[in-house]
């Protein structure tokens, strides 16, 4: 299997995010082709003494789209860039997916355009996988590729939802519920009402609305619904909430010699806090309901945010869960869903 | 200065409500008022020893309104209930405020059936304040009175926010923001593409778009604007976020006998964190834009977030808030903003 790196645009240089995608290689036997300037990850490749060849080839861009390109216009403008030469390699089967920790509506926009939907497939969404204290992840879906939704586009987001936590999660049955400002059916805005119903009216195991206080400590469900601007407000105070923590504590423990100590002692403790929360442990966000796998990295990803992400590429394509999306909506369609 | 708190309705039971209310008669000199079950609250009194009188007296009220209640349906049919018989004594100025931690639709439809609005008040708001890490608190409103707002109805709560962290938090033309899903201009949905027009017109000191993954750390502005779906998730998100970490912490010192030395020489730590970023200090927040000093506190609230909440309405009502946000009304509505 081979899947593309787009090494530029995302916040971190791209040896970092070079060092991650060759850490996966090492890690599993996934090929990795990295987009990007062609000098500058040669030169990183040669200090890291890693080989160009099968194993790691490259994909030379003249461009890059930054975060702050507004995403249509620099899709359509920037044909030399990283992303969209990646995405165009994905199309052509060059590869069997696609991580990039770039601009999100870039990305969002090109795969769209590149390689389409998937078929009966309204909104492509993004589904982003959070951990949480059961140490099974809860998947939210959508968390940023819609910010203006119908509620008619819920039911693709849970049944996409629910496919790839079935398929990659291994989850039977998967438990879906719509994310609201109470656990009563009426609570919520009227977009949130309105998807209730389409909600209900499917085929999936629909429980109802869930609040955000208790996901992550509680886990009452498998996978989130939500429309894509209120997912990503959800997903970063989310970790604003655990960066005050963490940061607090970091903090407070420096400024105290007998603190210091306490914490050498809770050393594991505190290990356990990261590999358990932390987003480079769970980043790498599945773009679903496009033709082609296409997972978007967290813009600030480190090299093992990158190795998440290639991770869950990896194993979004080996589940074949774009084929399971498809006969899926098929069933849903014919049955009047 | 007396204020009325609803003992029934919240996730507590009376007794805890009733110990909150106490304890801030103690702390400040403010009367209390309990509405509620007159049984329940003459036993509670006697159990701990406290006298009714001027400094603690009872609102009988033989309804209850429950957080599963349809907010319009039961401050309608409740008249008789402890929320209703509450805000009409601050409306009849037998008290300077009103605090409950119950139905929050409720309280919000009672309220301004009641009280009624302030003039030029579009949409009554309710302000929450989020704790820093700089040790200054955040405003973020609305979370939770409007689930479906107009741009138009943004301004109002910029405009309240701002009154609110001036008059009672101290801080000199505060900074607004919207919160948004990216920094941009751009960035966000249709709603707060045109809200940031309104904003932008304002005589606010708006600063653009802010998102939600390090307003605790690094409090980049003072007020947060946002419809109140969108505030809610936000805070809930938080909460979320906080409660993961600590309850991931607490089960893993637990399992340790090392990480439980380290956790008593760590406790100082704990004792700031607890104290930084529980919402039992930090709870409170009051409706703005209706006719009255009206506190709304966490359903789950303790004693101690009841005791914070009746120092929010003490200081609120001191900072004649309701009289600068009808006089900042005029002046904004004068220049046509």
């Amino acid at each position: 299997m081979r899947i593309l790196l787009d090494v530029m645009g995302g916040d971190s240089p791209p040896e970092e995010l070079i060092r991650g995608g060759v850490a996966a290689a090492h890690e599993t036997n996934v090929d990795i082709l990295f987009a990007g300037n062609l000098q500058t990850i040669r030169a990183v490749l040669a200090r890291i003494h890693e080989q160009e060849g099968s194993h790691f080839s490259i994909l030379p861009a003249t461009q890059t789209i930054t975060m702050a390109d507004p995403p249509v216009q620099a899709v359509r403008n920037k044909r030399e860039s990283s992303l969209v030469k990646g995405l165009v390699a994905l199309r052509d089967k060059q590869v069997d997916g696609f991580v990039s920790p770039g601009n999100t509506g870039a990305v969002v926009a090109g795969s769209i355009f590149t390689l389409g939907r998937l078929p009966g497939i309204l909104r492509p969404g993004i589904a982003a996988s959070l951990p949480t204290l059961s140490g099974q992840e809860i998947i939210v879906i959508d968390v940023g590729a819609n910010v203006d939704c119908a509620p008619k586009h819920f039911e693709g987001f849970a049944m996409m939802g629910a496919s790839y936590a079935a398929a990659v999660k291994g989850i039977h049955e998967p438990r879906i519920a719509l994310l609201s400002i109470g656990e009563e059916r009426g609570k919520g805005n009227k977009l949130n009402y309105h998807a209730y119903d389409c909600l209900e009216a499917s085929s999936l195991k629909f429980i109802g609305n869930v609040e955000g206080h208790h996901l992550l400590t509680e886990r009452p469900v498998d996978v989130v619904v939500c429309d894509g601007f209120v997912g990503n407000i959800y997903l970063k105070a989310v970790e604003g909430g655990i960066s005050a923590v963490t940061a607090l504590l970091r903090r407070n423990i420096n400024a105290s010699a007998r603190a210091k100590v306490g914490a050498v002692l809770m050393q594991p403790v505190f290990r356990i806090l990261r590999d358990k929360l932390s987003y480079q442990q769970h980043g790498g966000a599945p773009l679903l309901g496009v033709n082609g796998i296409v997972v978007i990295a967290h813009g600030r990803s480190d090299a093992m945010a990158i190795q998440t992400a290639i991770n869950v590429a990896r194993c979004t394509a080996t589940a074949n869960l774009n084929k399971l999306i498809t006969k899926q909506m098929k069933r849903e369609n014919a049955s009047g869903g």
